[in-house]
């Protein structure tokens, strides 16, 4: 996630910079050919690119909301992961019975809190296609790191030993059926968001949508030269390349929106997400001994 | 689904030659006859078209929109039957009583994810028009896929099935009461999913809409031509026939989103989606040894 | 609802004739006087329709979105109907425990299915304004009808049997009480459907938003003739027709599309939707003797 | 709720008639003082009032629909009611178990069915600002009366009321504790559906949105004149009047759309829905003597 | 919230008052610069500022209802906090079974509902940035306030003892199973209003979206003088102003909008909407002894 007033101007002028310097060559040469080769003749009226800058503008303020509610669902998903990591800490909390030895009773709640935890750190990792495992070391047990790394998707594995958690407990005694019921509607829950994030992963935004657009926008703008250039003298090379730039950088601002899980700064916030899971279900289970430090910011964004 | 950066021309090109050699020659046609019998009085004034253009430039965006929305929706289904696939398969892992014959057990509910897979396939295959019982030999009993053969709906025989066997659970004591509801629920996703794809795929997109917009644009872009006629000469040939090639493009890529079941390379992957379950299903089962490979991508598309 | 290319022009056409003949003989009277009298001061400037169209062409593409989503709602709303009775008919099956005469079950749970049948085919009829307990006499006993006849709401007295059957094979100790609950919600979703549908049938999309719209639309069109007939001559009288055509056609696309219960062309097609669910839970429940045919297309659309 | 085509015309100009007089005073003195003192210089070109025309077009074209989307939740929400209704009277009726002394527990389902009418008819009152207890007294004995009016929110305390007597049926055996759970939920579905009427009621449309596209109109009206003033004569009197007109009802739309509950004609129809839902459960109930008739609309609108 | 019609000009004018100044020192240094030195060639074409104005126009009109989104959300998720605070204490007063001692069982249901009050006034001081356990101490005990002050997040301490008190009542026989299990339902209500509120204050809105735009909307506003410099003398500078300070103060609302919980008159009103929620509850409790009064607003706003 950027951060409000810190952005770099080299990192937005890095992502276009050579359509811009194209953009202006271009433009450049046209003046410079009608100039000195007298060809007026070839001015087509300012209409015409204004048909075309409409649609295109339509079909850009609708791509753009797209790619917006696709970010948006992503930041959802991922606030719902954090609820629901709370409402199972409070469930495993509050649901096992009491008149058990507190100590058997306590490491248990505590290694489900904890694979919890792993879980949040696992789904943000594979998302980004680094490492699902990296790190579980220090919150689940050897034996259960080896078993879900032989599996291709690990949060997913991750789940099914909750489930199976889950039905020990039944099978103590220290919950009742209404509250396995209960415990397992949070584990769908935890199933539905990893499946939601993966979906807005793995399906790609309707390539032939952005490949025409790119390709209309491309074609306005190498036709706007024309258009401009009977009223306007040399102003018209700063001009288009202003009005080109506004256009380029709306569009790839859609590309960063529409896919929030790609290890960039535009991505949903998932390590940052995850450390504050992992704060606050450590503040409820009160091992705040080993309480890890807030995420900071890289400069101009946060992961 | 098709791949990003992989599409060629040709098919690009192939949805819409017929229309751009009738735009091109109409053009030309237009720009001779001028040239010839100089009839400079057919000119009309671009604001005409451009109004139609505003029209039309809106109308089609929402219908991309709406498209969309058809196309995401049919997303979002299959996501969920991933979803629901996953829980489907802890729930029958983690609820079926351990104190019974393992063997017996395990085989039932082998039997059971098995099926599951089978539906997925079976749903993406009906929904394209192919067999939907292609290839569940593999997965199912004979005696159930000839139950199933005898149904216009196979994969409602087979939602009808894990009912069946779900009741028999309950019956033999292996599942409680409220794990049968839970279980049920489960069920109930598959059939609202299943009912949504179907909703989708027999639903037209309102003909009208449509069928109107389509002859608006035809209009509009045979206005085209008097509308810039008398500004430029033989550039107005290429300028119309981009910018009618532009619009066909917007109004293709529509008419393919809106119709994500159709069998064709813009389709719901369903194909891909089906063996990522298969895949899932099974290392939840830990039953690898037969594992199928991820469906690879044909070319610029995946299925 | 219409079926694809087959709309007859007559259809299309029938709607709007009035109106575009009125406007074509107002063009022309207005090309007549102008050429006639000489009236060149009564010409305005394009850009005043312009303005008017612009407003006029986003209000037109927000109403015929409205007028979309309203109708693709009653179509999720009669797909939720197909998803639910399907799982009625797998509850009512699985539920029912088998230890009790198979006769007397069998008969009890095919009278529940063929009255959730009943159900479907007279609430299509009641939105229609039809007679709603038309060729129910098949489907449920003549006491039911009788029954059932006397309410305002034929659909909901069917759906209070259906909660009395239910509370019978309680009392009859046939199915447990969380079973109950659970059929119970199944007759929720009905009766929410059933609600969704009359809210849709009984609320006139705001009056004043399609009348301001639909007087605008007419000053835009009246208007339109001053803006063009200084630049065009006769040709004018073509022009402003078919612009007015297509502006026309895409207002009554959305007054159509708005109201998808009225007995026309343009309907949900429910009549259709209930038998394709009269022929799933038949088969469902192995009584394919009396299995009726597919609903066939009455030309260019299916009802 | 206005009712189609039978709105008269005095209704609408009422809105709005002190606008379109001074806009019509306006132009007049602007076309006057042209005319007499010549001043062509303050001719604006026409393509200034068009970019505001443009912004002022999409802002009101949002504006319409963010209106038009509080107006059809309202919608939603009494159509929730009316089903939750329903649902609530199913479940009394067919949730008690039967082997009690038929009158008593007719009494009790009797009373609370009618409190359930007493309550939709609660909730319009209040949502209007009327006397939330007015007519309660034929539905709910003098003692609830006494205790609801005690309350400021009466349909609050009538669901409490619910509540308490849910628990004396617990008590009294008459229903299990699964039935219990199941009507608190429906109970819990009312208490949504009246906090979203009055989330709707209490929350005012964003004051600086409407204020400032109001201000933004009048100056584009204001300026419109100017930029026609040139091409045409005493004709831009009642044009931009038109104009005008068109805007400003357009605006008044929206207004009234956004605040669907303060007793005017384009309410929400809460009297009527309610009546319906009267007729509904007394249908139900086989009460039908006192039966009340239909609301009866009042010349073009029903409340 | 801003309330209506009491905004006063001030506070309007003062957030772009900067921006406006320079503008018109801008718009008039360009006038004089013409005048005075001739620079006619520096004119450019009218639709090259209004192909921008187009595009920012649409742009603007989307951010707008994407910011109108995020602030009618955060209202939706303050309504389902009153409506869930109200359930939960007709929960609490209805499984609560009566045959204990009434004083302790009254004390207890008091001090639950007690915390629910202190968990809305500490969620929204928490929102705005304020000490979440401010004013506390008359709806909680000292041992509880000494408890939540230890922990980064107030309002999700406090839900866990509410999850622990469920706990108690299930283990003093006070609830039943079920019962425990659909409060636990109402608490996570309460965690994921909580959480969603969280994901609106921390979810910067895209920056590059905002940025981008702000950066052309004033290269617009530079642009324009030149666009209309030809046509109108010293009226451009009036216009040009006029027009600036509406397109600023439209995006202005928008920022406003998107930001509901920064402690400024635009915010979601909590602190009115805790009071009332307040007033509710005791008076559903009868503890009417101890009642609040109802915010007042703040001049032309209510927090």
């Amino acid at each position: 996630m950027l951060l409000k007033g810190k952005i770099p101007v080299k990192y937005i002028l890095n992502k276009i910079k050579f359509e811009i310097l194209f953009i202006s060559l271009y433009t450049t040469a046209i003046w410079f050919a009608v100039k000195e080769f007298n060809l007026h003749h070839t001015s087509i009226p300012l209409g015409v690119p204004a048909i075309l800058g409409t649609v295109i503008s339509l079909l850009l303020a609708f791509r753009s909301n797209q790619a917006y509610d696709r970010w948006w669902e992503a930041r959802i998903i991922w606030g719902a992961i954090v609820n629901d990591s709370r409402t199972f800490t409070r469930q495993i909390q509050c649901f096992v019975e009491p008149d058990y030895a507190n100590d058997v009773k306590k490491a248990f709640q505590q290694r489900m809190v904890n694979r919890q935890i792993a879980w949040t750190y696992s789904l943000g990792q594979s998302l980004r296609g680094l490492n699902a495992t990296d790190g579980l070391e220090r919150l689940i047990s050897r034996k259960e790191l080896h078993y879900v790394s032989s599996h291709d998707n690990v949060p997913n594995a991750l789940i099914n030993l909750h489930g199976k958690d889950i039905k020990n407990m039944l099978e103590e005694g220290w919950i009742n059926e209404f509250q396995q019921v209960e415990l397992d509607h949070t584990l769908t829950r935890f199933c539905d968001s990893m499946g939601k994030c993966e979906r807005i992963k793995n399906t790609v935004f309707p390539v032939t949508y952005s490949f025409y657009l790119h390709i209309a926008l491309y074609f306005f703008l190498l036709l706007l030269p024309f258009g401009v250039i009977e009223y306007i003298g040399i102003i018209e090379i700063p001009l288009v390349t202003i009005l080109a730039t506004f256009f380029l950088l709306i569009e790839k601002m859609a590309v960063h929106l529409q896919d929030p899980f790609e290890n960039k700064p535009t991505d949903t916030p998932m390590s940052s997400i995850a450390r504050t899971i992992e704060r606050n279900l450590k503040q409820m289970m009160q091992t705040e001994q080993d309480m890890p430090a807030q995420v900071k910011a890289k400069g101009y964004y946060v992961l």
